[in-house]
């Protein structure tokens, strides 16, 4: 592979670098558009319409039944089978992990205030059809789903030609106790769950991965009101080499980034010259055997090979990147972990690889791209629930803070934001001086 | 106060009671799209013309002095000072216990995942100026965003017509540590702070309030890539009450929502018609003594008095309206919160208005609006961070659910996924082997 090498390039130079082979998906909104508003319009009849036009296939029932969801699970090897398993187990681990308890502080006294995480009631899960059937986006979405205690949980996905959904997917969604299955794929999907039909309930948020379509559809229903998991660009990894690497681990992790799409962006940031000819090396020998070669070859030319002497660069320039997956191939990974700020998800040492976050290590694999690390967080339990806040004052509580608020509120400018806590404070001294009294007759 | 009151209304028609004011920002595209392409290619250039044309001021210096900030800190009162500092402590005491440590799960033998949390670097805090001055919005921006780690903290707030930032933001700015306060208000400020400027730095995410054009301009740069707070809309409250409430109390906390803008909503639901009426005389009688009687009128217009015998009925309402606040006016406060699935912040018992929220008890007073609450979170020290998932894996890890993930990559036709994992397992292989012969031949 011949591919430009960066060495230790200026600061000013970066954001070039660093650019991504980015996508405005609004672009497609002339096109996505109609189709919305045909599916708010029309229901599960615009749905098969759509169905008919770009999927070729026509579909009496929408919903998957409870014999196919069955006979799904007959064809699935037992290996895979026990794979998934392992998957479902450590995905549950490390995201129940994620749970927060309320815990009530006591602000000032008889002042309190907590948060209670309430798992968003409808939400739906886009799984794509496509080339490859990807069953892992159901576990990584729905088990988090679960955890959070989501009510309604629709899984939405294209069928084949025949109108049947890809058995695995079908074998996860049950495994785990998902019974709504929506046969729909595109924006017309992205649209059923966003509006709602006559047999779909509304969702108040869609997750999952897709096309430019499915892309544009998801950020144009967000604008019209349902929140959206995060916005989407195409895939990406970096990874940090040094001395204590392995080329041809790198090399292997560069190209199961680059297999992803003819869009996905591999960079490598190695502390030597001689470290990135080897895993260029490395990169042509393994992509001979690879069935997804030509996809590969084509993301390798947006790839940034670049050389850092010193690592303090070499991760001010990745903070500056913000990869959606960072490796850290070093036996010091630990150190080096420290001066990360930007990334999506972090692997640490010679012997985590992507793929093991991807499938089955237990963190989550929908995960911010395109510099949004900068502000955005993978989707974990936090993303399946809304975290509403409580407070409760005690008579006591409103005595003593109710002064300040009667100040700042007049500072504002806002005198029934005041009266509401003098109201409050003057009828608890009506109360205080019949006290008073009372105690006074007693004493007379 | 003569208002519709309905009593039992049937589950068709709470769709219809759910309705807001709304406002359909995106009309505003057309006026607000050239003024942040204008900002973005001429910075504070722009940004200077912008305060000219629309705040009729000029200014040399967009930047608020150190000296400015010392003098403006001398005309506010001790006793707001004071205020202020209970509010600060408070808010301070709550967002330090959402602060979240690092947990580290081994999710199987060898294989570690954790989530850290990172303060996004750069992030910009909207401060509208107008009749107002939000003093408390800082403290509940910066206030967390502080506590985040955030970096870079910049403000943006208009000033008056002399060129003045207003002395109490500027007090509360310089108590919490802030020094960038760039005089920028509208449509110019969010452009500022999206793009960045030569004097500015471009923040990752930007939030708080504004008017119409401020909510347009953050939608846009939000589509545009610069992640926001939330959706806004026109703020709003919910008030359950019963035989255990207390009239004038409800009817204050009514009306310091609906002081807020015409566009305000108010919603009572009650347990009975008599409970209506009396609100409504408490209403009308306290209306006379408001400054903003007008404005509090207005949106009286908007509001929804409701009867629902069963508190089960009102709470399934609630559900479904999904209020910004909500303030639950029963001793059985406590026991009714449990039904709460879809609010912003919640306020039990009749001495825990919602003043108290918005100043000084300590809960963040920045919330979603128009049914939002049913997938969004208000702000928290959540959302001025990203969480970070990191992961490592042993040899030990690896050799365990390495063959977990190469069954599942195969299954979903990414080879070169399922590479990444044979070729460490295989090299462990060989380590081990070599390690075997190693012993064989010191035995042999």
């Amino acid at each position: 592979m011949e591919q430009q090498v960066y060495i230790n390039p200026e600061i000013a130079e970066w954001s070039k670098l660093c650019k991504r082979p980015a996508f405005d998906y609004s672009t497609l909104n002339e096109i996505v558009q109609p189709i919305l508003l045909d599916v708010k319009e029309n229901g599960d009849a615009a749905v098969r319409k759509y169905a008919e036009q770009f999927d070729h296939v026509k579909l009496d029932n929408l919903w998957v039944t409870k014999d196919e969801m069955v006979a799904a699970a007959l064809t699935v090897p037992e290996e895979l089978k026990a794979a998934i398993q392992v998957a479902v187990d450590n995905i549950s681990r490390f995201h129940l992990s994620q749970v927060e308890q309320p815990q009530v502080i006591e602000t000032a006294t008889g002042v309190y205030c907590w948060r209670k995480s309430v798992g968003i009631q409808n939400v739906g899960l886009y799984i794509p059809g496509g080339t490859a059937p990807l069953f892992s986006t159901l576990l990584m979405l729905a088990i988090p789903a679960k955890i959070a205690g989501c009510k309604n949980i629709i899984v939405s996905t294209p069928t084949n030609s025949k109108g049947e959904v890809n058995p695995i997917v079908l074998y996860a969604a049950r495994l785990l106790g998902l019974t709504k299955i929506y046969k729909a794929g595109g924006v017309q999907a992205i649209a059923a769950m966003a509006f709602g039909t006559e047999t779909m309930t509304q969702a108040y948020k869609i997750f999952g991965p897709g096309n430019q379509y499915v892309t544009a559809a998801k950020q144009l229903v967000n604008s019209m009101g349902t929140a959206i998991d995060m916005p989407a660009g195409p895939s990406e990894l970096a990874v940090y080499a040094d001395e204590t690497s392995n080329p041809a681990f790198i090399a292997s992790d560069l190209l199961s980034q680059a297999e992803h799409g003819a869009d996905s962006q591999v960079v490598l940031l190695a502390s030597s010259a001689s470290l990135v000819s080897a895993v260029q090396g490395e990169i042509d020998q393994q992509l001979q055997s690879l069935p997804r070669a030509s996809i590969a070859s084509q993301a390798l030319k947006n790839s940034r090979f670049i050389v850092m002497d010193e690592p303090a660069n070499a991760f001010a320039f990745l903070n500056v990147y913000a990869p959606e997956h960072l490796i850290i191939a070093s036996d010091h990974a630990t150190d080096l972990a420290e001066k990360v700020l930007n990334a999506g998800s972090v692997f640490l040492g010679n012997y985590s690889p992507e793929s093991a976050g991807d499938y089955a290590s237990g963190t989550n694999h929908t995960l911010p791209t395109n510099g949004y690390a900068k502000a955005y967080s993978g989707v974990s339990v936090d993303s399946f629930v809304k975290k509403i806040t409580f407070q409760q004052l005690s008579p006591e509580g409103i005595k003593l803070i109710g002064p300040a608020i009667e100040a700042m509120a007049e500072a504002e400018g806002l005198q029934a934001h005041k009266n509401a806590v003098s109201i409050r404070l003057s009828s608890l001294k009506k109360i205080t001086s019949t006290e008073e009294q009372k105690i006074d007759s007693n004493n007379g």
